[in-house]
């Protein structure tokens, strides 16, 4: 059996989706396995743009999902934010040093493998709906990660 | 010996207890020890409400009791708690979907087994006496904490 | 082998760096092997104050440079900062009981022996040179981290 990375991903901000897609992307590239579990704020990254929909969801549900971060272009910076400008100023700091930029890193996770599931209660509070997710992320419950999480050699909780 | 959870509780807000509980809950219906170590801003969850005194503690210490939250009900969102309100949007919205509200997974924390723990430090600096506490936290050191996290398999720091 | 704790080192604040360097100097103290690993604004704890220098760096860097911590003292806490005010009321009620400040807690780490290590991209993107670190810390990828976290019996992220 592989070694396996498992990170918990409870953040929705840009620079913890940063470290957390390097760590994944680095894992990938070592052949380590790679599951990424997203619960609360971390589902924000997971979100399709251009799949958001209102059907069959609460007023609360509507507003919470139309004032939140859609995907990973709109998550905030956990620090010196100040409303976006401290975070194009990290990206440009970034695009100067040719880092991969949060888009590059998360397609490259998606493509070399990583696995992507999605807490199945904090879906359900938040109103997303698996069709407003990517494709590929699995409805897990935290049961399901635990599991996981055992037969995983470094867990992390971001 | 019995697979164990541990977690490292260092935040003090309603969301990350939400999912630090609801890990313990779900680690614990799989049969898996749990133990919860409690340090910093984590330290304000196990406060007993009906219990806080001011009996021997220094100015500065009255002061940081009394702005601090007590217990599960006063935690904060960390994020868009928008002073309370944000909180109040997601505990509806956690109602309309009947999911469980902090207190009743800590209720079910201390019913099932959760070895709760409390950082003997932390709790001198802030003032915390053990009988404003929750009554079976046991005071730990950092070492302490660190022996039981050598032997458990998953190990997260929240 | 021995036992081994290892910390990712993702966030700047005071709070946190307490926390870190506390479970470091205790598994120090039991004759753990312990590796830090900063990223991020985790970097901020590691800055020499007395060796920042603009020297090759770019308009964006030097302001980035000027405007974040500077090393142990400068460091923020994350919750309850009030512009410092916050910060100076845990150091104090920290010095009533007599409890080891952030100062002596990195000094100790580096005289025990606690590996430390900067993040290559981090500090690249940050534009923060070797020369401005402590000098004990080595540059690594995330590949050599997660390297080093498969060897470790705890792996925490901060």
């Amino acid at each position: 059996m592989k070694d396996k990375l498992n990170i918990l991903m409870f953040s929705g901000e840009f620079d913890k989706a940063l470290a957390a897609l390097i760590l994944a992307d680095s894992a990938r590239s070592m052949d380590l396995d790679v599951s990424m579990f997203f619960s609360f704020w971390g589902l924000f990254l997971l979100r399709e743009p251009d799949s958001i929909s209102n059907a069959d969801k609460t007023q609360l549900e509507k507003a919470f999902g139309s004032v939140t971060p859609k995907g990973p272009k709109e998550l905030p910076l956990s620090k010196m934010n100040f409303s976006g400008l401290g975070k194009k100023m990290l990206e440009k700091m970034m695009e100067d040093d040719d880092a991969p930029t949060l888009q590059k890193l998360f397609n490259a996770a998606r493509k070399k493998g990583v696995q992507f599931s999605v807490c199945k209660l904090s879906a359900e509070v938040m109103g997303f709906k698996k069709e407003e997710l990517i494709a590929e992320a699995k409805i897990m419950t935290a049961q399901e990660y635990l599991a996981d999480a055992l037969s995983s050699n470094i867990k992390l909780f971001i």
